[in-house]
């Protein structure tokens, strides 16, 4: 039997502002990355977050980002390893005080935007990262690209990592994805996308934009609940899974 | 034999600003209230600040306030409690993550400026921020004056609580302090707080403005740090109470 | 001939988050009250936000609020005469450099939220909003209720001053709003609000909730955006004014 | 004769947090960069610095940086041009309505740190900056290194700019200045800097690292007031200066 995780980021309203489709989102998705009030989410959304989570069965992992909220944490900022230590520690303790009131256990940490593009080639913000993960809990999940710096970061330090796949982006033969200003970058059609995943969940590959067969040992299929449409493929992904006999478990038991 | 806790506010540095005399505080007193990002401090400094903690022997409380920097968490805000509690909840969590780490344990928390000042006598507000300790650790012990909103708060459900006593106030018979707007609100002679120190630790009472004897249990004092004149101060009535035989002890050992 | 000015609230997006349907409100709207980058708005919200205004030829007003994003600027905080003429100052220039690039200029001041709602009470505050009115620009108009301490504060500095009608709310015979919580406070049938500002626009009087007929000298009516029904709302007030005969003008023009 | 400004970057305290000793160096300065409440400064300490600069006969510019307080603007973040754009033009008018209402102008404008060092090399985001300077007042000095992409792109459009000279660093044979990094970089002796300041300013040249001469046209030299020593420096420099005959004078009159 094959199984596999959907994660998706969540809880990123803030004060008056709302984003994202998070309640029904909730419904298809087995592990939530969710905003920790840095980049986007404030206290009230965290709690809101934590418990439709809880009420849905659905795993919580912890979404860190930059301290940008102008920018929803998408921009570069050149910080030193030690502030992504710091930083990464203490929104993991800020989320963490919403999941144990409510019974549950972060069970992974995904870092957001700009900061896990960033550290997906950049060794030092990666190891830092993983560090705080392995401070924080020596079971806590690094969630991230199959070939990237956090890879080797986590598994330097013994620390759990987790494979994530996009089923909508095409893949170059080294495993990085095609930049999005190249053509063929985003897979628009949910069919192609629904094919690539159970592909992924079945054989553990990807088939390159060039046509190369590429090992990727994916655990996790990230998905966007932006809008109708994006939640319209979701829905799909998990249909197309389940009838396919793919089953759909949270990552912690699938590492 | 008398046993006492010392008690100031301290990491409140922010990134290139530096507030306080942490270090040589460190010596003095035996409880650390920590800033925790919202009104002063950023993860640097709250690591910083814990690990400094841990050397000394200093038991840590989380200091949570207001997300509002420019006012350093003097301005009141009208919020709900609900907000209070995930307030205080998150930076409950934010300090743990550090603490954790570090290897110790939060023991207390005491709100900041006007946090504080409006829970003293806002049963709403008190009551959410007790509750949200109890969330986080049922044996978080909260910190406030004696006579406050907070104790009364705290009793209700059960959830540990210390006594406040300033050694620089003169108190009103209510129990509460004299405002700063009233001459003899401020005790300048550092003899004269000594004195009244060793009043409430040995007899809890103290005398208020106009003579009253009033019973005042509290098992904390709170000093400040902000100058030489207020360290030497703290100097002074540690000093003093070795002095006299009253053991210096983290509130925890205390209640 | 009457005539009237409609003002709405506008520039309320910030980063990826969305507030409003900024662009469709604009076609109706003779006055916009503009966002600032403190409760809500960043400068390139501002700049866009300034764009669509000079195109539609609405005419342009700033709306400082408090530092409050997480809050809305909605939630009382108690700040000092001199922090609100310096926070209403820093808005109104941030404000003024977008004007002046698009080559309009700055109409009126209305503050946002719970710094209008203080002010409005609170003559200290009131004060130090129209002196800061007053040192930007002496020209600058003051929108605020007509019965406020706004207007004592504007006509006692000799800066202009218009007041502003709500269309949807009832009055008490004091000239204030009757709270939102008790019955009747909000005035849902559109038919029953135009019918509320042709009586103020042509008689300069509203019936308030008690029967009574009371003076109110409004030379603006304040519309919302927020959603499509509160636009129909807006459509229907311009569409019975100009059928009514009352013309729609920038307040600018009105006092 | 010959003549030079002195420019130094102040009010950046904010709000309980002091930094800098701008009263005394206001005796010895002839322009302010005054920092505009992103990177640092508040509304109360901009006002009051602004009264302070007037006072003393100081030329105001603006120091416009990122919005990083925890970083105090000295990490780059990658924004776009059109973002630099806003960002700049909305501290200009936030600084303005302070200057306005002390009866000042603002003479230039001198971005901060990261966003100042990116700029040097990044001719897009160099004048995108120069663009908001131009698009806010035509006479606007753009204050940066003189070879750097501000010059080239200030040039370009028109705009006038002033070459800023550092007392205490020394430069590559390209104009640019040797890394921190390397020895050599960074000149202690007060004496050697006052004579690299006084051959600046009468022959417009700098003896590089290496021993080549290279032209340097710099009407402006940046001094540092942070602490007591920097204090002496730049007193020692203008005594330097007033003794060989250099008048000390605002930038503005000197281009």
């Amino acid at each position: 039997m094959h199984a596999i995780d959907l994660n998706s980021d969540l809880g990123e309203s803030f004060g008056a502002y709302t984003l994202g489709m998070d309640e029904k989102l909730m419904e298809y998705i087995t592990s939530a990355n969710v905003a920790c009030g840095w980049h986007a989410g404030d206290p009230l959304v965290m709690q809101k977050t934590i418990r439709a989570a809880a009420k849905n069965g659905v795993a919580v992992g912890a979404h860190p980002g930059y301290l940008d909220l102008m920018g929803f944490g998408r921009r570069e900022i050149k910080i030193t390893p030690e502030e992504a230590y710091t930083y990464v520690l203490y929104q993991l303790g800020a989320l963490d005080a919403f999941t144990r009131t409510e019974g549950v256990k972060i069970q992974h940490v995904k870092p957001h935007g700009a900061l896990y593009n960033q550290a997906c080639k950049d060794e030092k913000l990666a190891s830092a990262i993983c560090r705080a993960a392995q401070a924080f809990d020596g079971e806590l999940i690094v969630l991230a690209p199959y070939n990237s710096a956090f890879r080797t970061a986590a598994e330097a330090i013994g620390q759990p990592f987790a494979g994530e796949f996009f089923a909508d982006r095409a893949y170059l033969p080294d495993g990085s994805l095609v930049p999005r200003s190249q053509p063929g970058a985003v897979i628009h059609d949910a069919d192609e996308a629904c094919r690539r995943v159970l592909q992924m969940a079945r054989e553990g590959t990807v088939t390159c934009l060039d046509g190369t067969e590429l090992t990727m040992r994916c655990v996790s299929v990230c998905v966007h609940g932006d809008n109708a449409e994006a939640l319209a493929t979701v829905k799909k992904i998990r249909c197309s899974l389940e009838q396919d006999g793919v089953l759909l478990r949270a990552m912690k038991e699938l590492i």
